[in-house]
Order: structure tokens, then sequence, then C-alpha cells
């Protein structure tokens, strides 16, 4: 790589990014709900126009990702075609098409002394989004902050930064083209990683981090942040089969958790089943998934079964991301809390039960953002939710939790009107 | 002062209170409402029947306060007599008396997949409260964040050390009567400074910090803490009177708004006056604040009223607390938007307007945390906006923003309800 200035340098280039973001995030607050969707439907056509220009420069990024060794997981996210292409397009779309988030009147009451009072959304500001190799992100991140009114700092991955730059010259165009702050939306030009070390601490600047990425990524960004950061550094997905689970419930739900798609953070990486049922459902259950393909890392008792494979004690609490389960038989409900308690990550956490006493003791004593009850894991989505596209999904508990979409990525503000009403 | 320990010794005992913390927080969560509510009011009991105590712990303090040669004021703060004792008595049975946040459904909806999606408040966990002299704090914030379902880490102020001792022990005295654990309610146990190092640092164990106290304080919290805080640094509140100003009201609310209290944070500390009506409603309520005994510190234009003192640069954006304003003519609302946009510090400005759409720029164009139209800024309190009792105001835009009550101290998790329902 040849754009390696020395730190000062990018001290002095972010500093002047976030002094931009910062102003243009000021304007954006008030922009008008029309002038936001215009800018997101001209960046969708910029997006469809300027097709060959994206390949041609995501054949760069690919070259590059070649060179550097990628796998071929790593290049296929990276990988733009003619249907990806029109996917972001319509991504940009969908994002636009949304209510607008800001403005809305969140609740407002009257007081005996005349005052009347509004909560109502605002922008948090500016939003820093640090991704890696899949250039999409650049849009549908870039759109959401759009939408809610903040600017966004993004960094992507040194992978993306040709496709990255093209797609934000595209939001950049309906930007302009509505007549915006075009700083709305900056693509940090370098592919230092010093840049990112900036972003992390530019409290100034900077209301909060979306992190888009592996443990690897998201930890470091956890460690180093200096502004508050919306991500979930794992998804230790559980579902637990309770005494009162339903046998058909129960197996399709496992195998939907586990096998539908196991590189996302909602895949289910362990299983717990209450022992009253370990003979019947939870044979069946583990039966399937053997056959299903799966790796089943089970405790002693299951390893009775046929084809289970012995656990170790770090197989409880990882992220496989995987073809490969850990299962362990729990003798109660409350055992099951609290191995979710010792070894989960907080993200979303399934029974399967018909009791609805069992159920509530689930959802009352755990403490994960989602908590599910005869549902897959896999649906803890933006999307499968109906909140819409999605900026990520958070497991902390300050400000945003569970799938972070545009209304997420505001603030309140309480408006207050009186008539000469003064304070006894 | 004899309680002196070295540093590791109180890593070691903030560790031990941190866990302690942690361990409540997890059962006090799923505590119920009628245990909470009863907690609060033996609580309340307890503070009337150790009246006798509370005072000779008082006095303890107050001599200490006077070795430590405090002012009159910081002396009244730290002061209780028995009307005080039973306001706190009161306080903690108006929290107890307020709906229990926790458990309450913030929305739900179905989604054609089968999956009925609530979002429930939870509470945050641990909270932190470092304060000064007052005592009484001790168990306002204690009661807050007992009616939230947060554990709660106090640190009082070291004049107030043997007052907030047993209003500790009362709080405590709740606990047990209700079978929630002690633990909840934790006083820091030395005052010893280093504990307040320890405590905004432990990110394993507590989830938010709010500093109750002056610039000092507050400034100190927002360097040092590696938690999140929920705090106003200063209140350099607004009063801004438009061209369309309605005489009266204008007159009403800037005397109530600088006058009223001058040491709290809603007292205005800078009035700014369309030009347009200088030599109206400008000159009375120039007049008025100076006959009220304010010291008017005002630009060069104003300065050709009688009484009034030239200000300079630096009574801008300044936090007088006092009977001082800063004064100054705009041309125009966006000159007035400007200047508080510079000065001002996010917490409350107040725009005295009959033109509606002069309201409606204020509003949107400004965000401060309150923004007021026609009233005082005095008004900027939990109590006056009808939410109950407050921790504090907040200023930033995570989480809470403006006056933070028992709601404030809450987050959210979905609960999810299928029926089978898995993910295409």
């Amino acid at each position: 790589m040849k754009d390696l200035p020395d730190s000062q340098e990018i001290a002095a280039l972010m500093d002047e990014i976030g002094r931009r973001a910062r102003a243009a995030s000021a304007e954006l607050a008030f922009a008008a709900p029309e002038a936001k969707r215009r800018a997101l439907e001209v960046a969708a056509a910029e997006v469809r126009a300027r097709e060959g220009e994206i390949i041609a420069a995501n054949e760069k990024d690919m070259a590059f990702g070649r060179d550097k060794g990628l796998s071929a997981a790593m290049m296929d996210r990276l990988m733009l075609d003619a249907g990806r292409i029109e996917g972001i397009a319509k991504g940009l779309e969908a994002v636009a098409a949304q209510d607008d988030p800001v403005g809305a009147v969140l609740t407002e009451w009257d007081m005996a002394s005349g005052l009347h009072i509004q909560r109502v959304r605002t922008p948090l500001g500016v939003i820093g989004v640090i991704y890696e190799s899949r250039p999409n992100v650049t849009a549908d991140a870039g759109a959401l902050c759009l939408k809610s009114g903040n600017a966004v700092i993004l960094r992507g991955g040194s992978e993306s930064f040709y496709s990255s730059g093209v797609l934000a010259e595209c939001l950049k165009a309906g930007l302009r083209a509505a007549e915006l702050p075009e700083d709305a939306v900056q693509l940090v030009p370098t592919r230092d990683r010093e840049a990112v070390r900036q972003l992390l601490t530019m409290t100034e600047y900077v209301d909060v981090i979306v992190p888009r990425g592996g443990k690897g990524l998201v930890g470091l960004v956890q460690r180093e942040a200096r502004v508050p950061v919306f991500a979930h550094l794992e998804g230790i997905c559980h579902v637990y089969l309770d005494a009162s689970a339903d046998a058909e419930k129960a197996l399709k739900v496992t195998l939907n958790a586990k096998t539908r798609r196991t590189g996302i953070c909602g895949s289910a990486e362990c299983l717990l089943i209450h022992r009253d049922v370990l003979d019947t459902i939870g044979q069946g259950v583990v039966r399937a998934l053997i056959d299903a393909g799966v790796e089943l890392r089970g405790d002693a008792e299951l390893q009775k079964i046929e084809g289970v494979v012995p656990a170790t004690e770090e197989d409880f609490g990882r992220e496989f991301l995987d073809m490969i389960i850990a299962a362990r038989v729990v003798d109660d409900i409350d055992a099951a809390i609290a191995h979710i308690r010792r070894y989960g990550s907080n993200h979303t956490d399934s029974i399967i039960a018909e009791d609805d006493a069992a159920a509530q003791r689930f959802f009352q004593r755990l403490d994960s953002a989602i908590l599910m009850r005869n549902a897959s894991t896999q649906l803890a989505d933006g999307g499968e939710f109906g909140m819409g596209a999605e900026i990520g999904i958070a497991t902390g508990k300050m400000h945003a939790r569970g799938p972070v979409g545009a209304e997420q990525l505001t603030s309140f503000k309480y408006l207050v009107t009186g008539d000469g009403t003064v304070r006894a």
C-alpha cells in the first residue's frame, strides 16, 4: 500500500473529517423528510447508472484481495455483480420509503401549570461506521444514518476500498441533488489503520461507533473506543428444550436455528435439553441435527447417543459459525437459565415450551436483548422484526438494543410550551 | 481522616462491592413490584424511627464540615433537621407510590410470519451515584435505583459520611423486610478518593454513573469514567426575547428564570434580545432585572441603559449561579440560535415569542435537551414535568436526556413468541 502518511497527517485528516461531519450534522438534523428521501432515491438511481464503474472498482478490490490471499468466503463477500448492485439500489430505495423518524412526537402531555410537554425524536449527531469486506455496508449504513438525520463517517475495509469509494460517491450525488450537505456522508480516504484509532477516540466529533464485522474487529472497537459503541461481540445463541416442549416445534426450530445459515450471528451455538425429555424429544432432535450434517458436541450423557462427539468445556460459550453445536442435558429450567447467564452473550436465546409458566420464567430471568419462545434464533433480524433495515444488532443495555434501525439511531428532546408560565 | 488504606486495599474493596452489586442486580431485575414498594415504605418508616440517630450522625458531619471550613451554603446543604428528615421519608414514599417501570410493555406487534414481538422495560443493572454534601441524595437516588430494579453503589461526599451511612442503613432495612438482596444498596464505606477512581472504571460491574454535584465533580467524572455517564456539566440556560415577544410574558418569564433561585441548573444565565424590541420590551426587562437586584452584564448597545455593567467575552457561556446575567442584542432569530449553539450547554433554552414560525424555528434548529416557549427555564425539573422524582438532568444524547427519572434508568428487551416459527 502506498498511502501511508504519518500519524500526524492522519490525525489532521481525521480531525478535518470530524469537523465537517459535525457541521453537516447540525444542518441535516432539521432537513425536510422529503429532502432526505430524495437524496436516497437519487443515490439509488446513481448506483444503477454507475454499475459499470462500480464493477470496475470492484475488480481492482478483488485483485487486491487475491494478492492478499483472502479466503473464498471473504472474496465472495467482497464481490459485486449486476445482481448485487441492483440489490444495493433496492436497499437504498427501501430506506428512502421508510417513515422518517426525526421529529416524531414520542409522547406528549399537559401539566396543571399550563405547560404542554412533547418528547420529540432528534438525530444522535455523527455516527462512525467501521466495517470489513462487504462494500454494500457503505450504502446500507450510509442510508440509515442519513434517514435518521445523522452525519456518517464510513471506514470500510481495506479490501473494499475502491468499491466503497464509488458507492460513497453515489450517496454524495444524492445529497447534492437534494441540496443537503455533502459532508453528511464521508468515506475515510485512507487504508491506514491509524485512521480507525483516531475515529474511536474523537469524542468531540463522533457520538457513536457502529462496528460491522467479526469478533476481532468488534473486540478492538469495544476495547479502544472512547465513544459509545452499538454492537454485539458474539452471537452465542441458545435453544433450550423445556420439559413441556412440543416435539415437532422442537425439531423444526432447532434445525432451523442451527442449519439455515451457520455464519450469521443469530445461528444457534448451543442446545440445552431438559432431562425429562432427553429420551424422547431430545433423542429425536439430536438425531436430526446429526443427520443434517451437524457435528454435535455433547456432554457425557449425550455421548450415549450414536454419533455424538464429546464436548470440552471450551465448546460452551463458543461461537462456531459453522455446522457444529454444543449440547448439554440440564436438570431443570433454572439450570438452563444459569447456563445461559454464564455462557451466553446476551444476543438471542430461545425456549421451546408449551408451559406458559416456564416461558415466563425464561423471559423474566434472562436479560438477553432478544428472548424467544417456540421460534428460531435465526429470526433475530431487523427485517424479520418488521423494523426495516438495520445497521446491526446490539447487545449492550445503553440506548440501542437488539436490531438497530433508523429509530435507534435517534435521541430525543423535550419541547415545552407555556403561556408566560413560571415556576412557583 | 484516618481511613486511608492503600490503593490495593481500595481496589479489592471496590471489586467486592461491584461483585455484590452485580449479583444483587440479577435478582432485583425480576423482583415483584410489591416487594420493591414495600422496601421503600419500610425504609421511609425506618427514617422516621431513626430520626434521633440521623440527627446525631449529622452532628458529627456538621462538626467535620466546620473543621474543614465549609461555606455557609455548603453547611446548609449538609444540615438535617426534623423537617428535612420528614422530607426524606416523604420522598421515599412518593417513589414507592410511583408506577413500577420494569416489565412494562413499551410496544408490541405481530408479524405475518406468526411472531408476536414485545418490547419490554428491563433495568440497566448497576448504577453508581457519586455526590457531594447533600445527604438526602443517599435516600433519593437509592430509592429511584431500587424502584427501577437496579442495584446502586452510592458514593457520598466525605462531609455527609455519617448521615449517609444511617440513611443507607434505612434502605437496607427496607430491602431486608421485603426479602430483597441487601446488596442492592451499598454505600462505599471509605472517604478515600481512590474509591471514586475505581468506581469510574469498573466496566465489568457498573453500567452507568450518575454524578450529582458541581462542575468540578461532574467534569472529573466525565473525564475519567470508562462507563457511561448521565449528567450535565453546566446549565447555561438562555432566554431569547423574539421580535414577536409579548411584553408581559417576557417580563414575567425572564424575571422568574433568573431570580427565583439562582443556584439551580435551570436558572437563566444569558438574555438575548431581538433588536426590534430592544427599546420597548428589552428596556423594560433589563430595568426590571436591575431593579430586582440582578447585575446585568450587557454588550455595548445595552450599556446605554442605565445600570448595565459592561460584559466581557467570558461572561457569555458562563454559569454564574448568582444574581448576575449576561445579555446581548441580536439582529434576528438566527443570530440568537447561533449564539446559543456556540455558548449554550444543551440544558434548557427558552424563546419568548408569539410568532409560531419563530418558535418552530427555535425548536427545530436547536438541540438542547429541553427547549421552551413562553416558559421559565426554572421549570426544567422532573417534578414540574410530571415525571416524578429525578436523579438529575442529563444533557448527553445517548440513552437518557432531560430529567432522568425511574423510567430512564431502564433499558428494554424483546420478547418474541412464535409457534414453531422458523426463518425461511
